[in-house]
């Protein structure tokens, strides 16, 4: 998608991490890296981007990124509106696009949005004036690209090789925008060994997701890998899994201690969040020394500062 | 009302704008078209009230007239909170009065009223203690003063000679607040020409609105005119207005872009939105080149702003 | 609660006022009172807390309460984000501990919690890491610390020798936070003489608040009070009152201008609020010349504002 870059080849929207260039997600993982303090220490503000206007566009307004966002455009100095709201909702009565314009003539520079039905950010991103960037705060099953860059940035701060990585992605990958955003962006880095493990109802379709490797057990998946990604199942798809209950999924997918043990001993464990402790993640590994998760939330707002920061710089020079 | 004023000729609340001087309304459309800027431009912001707070109590929280007073205040400096509460429910029970008395010992310096039920934002005006003002953003079918400055504004930037304009206001009148303060703010600027077009069950009362000619046609309406204010209509009202439908209102209420040519090839077009298109307004005309439909959005945010300095100024000057 | 103390004695959490010592007490109070403003003078503002960040998490968002912390972090520079969440409901499914652990990798420095179930704050003081602060809102029937505070100013404000007054709280002694949070205080500021007065069915177990005395009759109860505190009733707790409504209530146990009569003549009047008028007290009273009841509010600001610039100073030396 030509239509997220500015003709500079800086960024103004981030619908989707795929077709992003390396160099460009390079460059956002080490600002990134540059808003990151130690748990414990004050978070770094700054007034970068004093006179911007930050739109949450949420359907629900209680979420974790939705949250993580406002902190992010706060402590850059931008001011920040919440709506709850959904707009793919209103593609009849008030249109979505309707909407769009009148946050585009608040002098919205930049509208964080989060929808249940695919395609929203991108036809809004499509329709906003030059000077309105899009950010997708999660599409469907389809994109998280936040999400995506923070998984990157935890990987990298502990193993920053990324060609030489085995990564499994283990859960319901059919309908997880986490899993395809963060296949997008190890394979910009390098990654060639990804494999995705999930039961045989929950992987995606044959044509999806290409040049991964599939696995039907999470014994055979954790082989050998440096990273673990979990996902969070979602009590209504374990029909789909031919598993009936919570307890059916744990014991076949549940990363337990033992389990672990069949990666290599640095392997570090991700998750998105929230958790189903017992279900698809035990709490002794969820709490575990090779547990990265709350690094995850904490360079989360890391990459939604240095996302901000990218594509209302021009502002600033302006 | 006189109680909106300061006994120095200033405004203290912002109620109503009927019986506001004209040289009054002109000094706020003058420091609101200081706000005004481009689309694309950033947005003025200054902190001429930082230290001030303002309340936004609104009974849904995701409206676009709340997000523009938030903005309003925020570009000014101020600190902002919004509540979500229907004043006029607090009759009973807790009172409406110790919800206002509670917000003004917090240090309120203004509170921002959108309410259903007519009277609210007067009564509440009433009790406040001195230093506390009062903005309606909505108050029933009654007034809407906000709304009546940012199209005054609108019309101003288009078309500054109000005394020689034909204005026609079309839809469901009888029910708009938007129409009152239209009406009021107009006739306040000199417009001599102001048109109802609605259909029978949708006129106001006879004792309302004196002066003003009335249509049952749109044809009759539009003639020669230099501004269309199209209003919203609510489905509900459809029956009220023997127009069993939606593609019923079309038929005869729809502003399309021929009707439009029944106005003047320089006319401009109004809605306070959300729009319904297709219903009172096509979208050829909704997007068309006459359409002043997201200046009216932009010019909002000026008014906001312009009403919330002047209403807080002596704080400045203290 | 030694847990809510720092090794140099500054106070980290505020989760109960008991065992606080007297000598930290009066530090908060004389702080608070450096924060009190007039009615109509502007509120007290700095940037004390300027990079700090308070999270508000409320089960339901528009609460003066919730106002009140908003305003005092905002007026101390700080950035605050608003949570609607009930942690309790959390024990299941995401575990409580990993919404706090998510916000605390937010590098948010204070949650200020509400809720209905007791014993959260505390569990989520203990599992905090050392630069986070708990501040409870209101813990079930159990605390609400600030509002002690709050109570303690307004009667230090008018009565500042805690040791000889008459201190009598009446109504539903037993749900109470509100009683037993003020028992806290003025027990530890020295008041020898308080007074609970409740229906038999609203009175605590007799374990509970020891060394105060009981009274069942309105008239008994205040007889040469300095200080009376009317506590809301809900109508549901009517039945357990014997008092079949708010009549009953009112006639047996309402505050009206001739039973305040029986205080000495220059009693104070102090009520939480939102209040019955007309079931638990007269508006006469309410509104009359002993009450002090806006003033609370006014003060709830001000104590709040000391609290967070108390845990959170020594990030601002830091």
């Amino acid at each position: 998608m030509n239509m997220q870059l500015r003709p500079d080849g800086s960024l103004r929207h981030l619908i989707t991490l795929e077709h992003l260039s390396r160099a460009l997600i390079e460059r956002l993982l080490d600002r990134a890296q540059s808003f990151v303090r130690p748990l414990g220490a004050p978070a770094p503000v700054s007034r970068a981007l004093a006179g911007c206007t930050v739109a949450n566009l949420f359907t629900e307004p209680s979420t974790r990124t939705r949250v993580s966002f406002e902190l992010a455009a706060k402590r850059l100095g931008a001011d920040v509106v919440n709506l709850e709201v959904q707009l793919s909702s209103r593609i009849k009565g008030e249109s979505m696009l309707d909407t769009v314009f009148t946050l585009q003539s608040l002098h919205i520079d930049a509208l964080v949005i989060r929808d249940a039905e695919p395609g929203v950010p991108g036809t809004v991103a499509s329709h906003v004036a030059p000077s309105v960037s899009v950010l997708s705060a999660g599409e469907a099953h389809i994109a998280h690209p936040t999400q995506g860059l923070l998984d990157a940035l935890t990987v990298r701060q502990h193993k920053p090789r990324f060609e030489s990585l085995r990564i499994a992605i283990v859960g319901d990958i059919r309908h997880s925008r986490v899993a395809r955003s963060a296949v997008h962006i190890f394979r910009t880095l390098g990654t060639a060994d990804l494999r995705l493990v999930a039961p045989p109802g929950l992987m995606p379709a044959p044509e999806e997701f290409p040049g991964c490797s599939r696995h039907t057990t999470l014994e055979e998946g954790l082989r050998e890998a440096d990273v673990v990604m979990m996902l969070r199942i979602q009590s209504e798809r374990m029909a789909q899994a031919d598993l009936p209950d919570a307890a059916h999924y744990y014991e076949s997918y549940g990363l337990t201690s033992a389990r672990l043990a069949l990666a290599r001993p640095d392997a570090i464990v991700m998750h998105p969040q929230p958790m189903n402790r017992g279900v698809e993640i035990a709490s002794e590994v969820a709490d575990g020394p090779q547990s990265v998760i709350r690094d995850q939330v904490r360079n989360g707002v890391a990459v939604r500062m240095a996302v901000l920061d990218e594509v209302l710089a021009w502002r600033r020079a302006g």
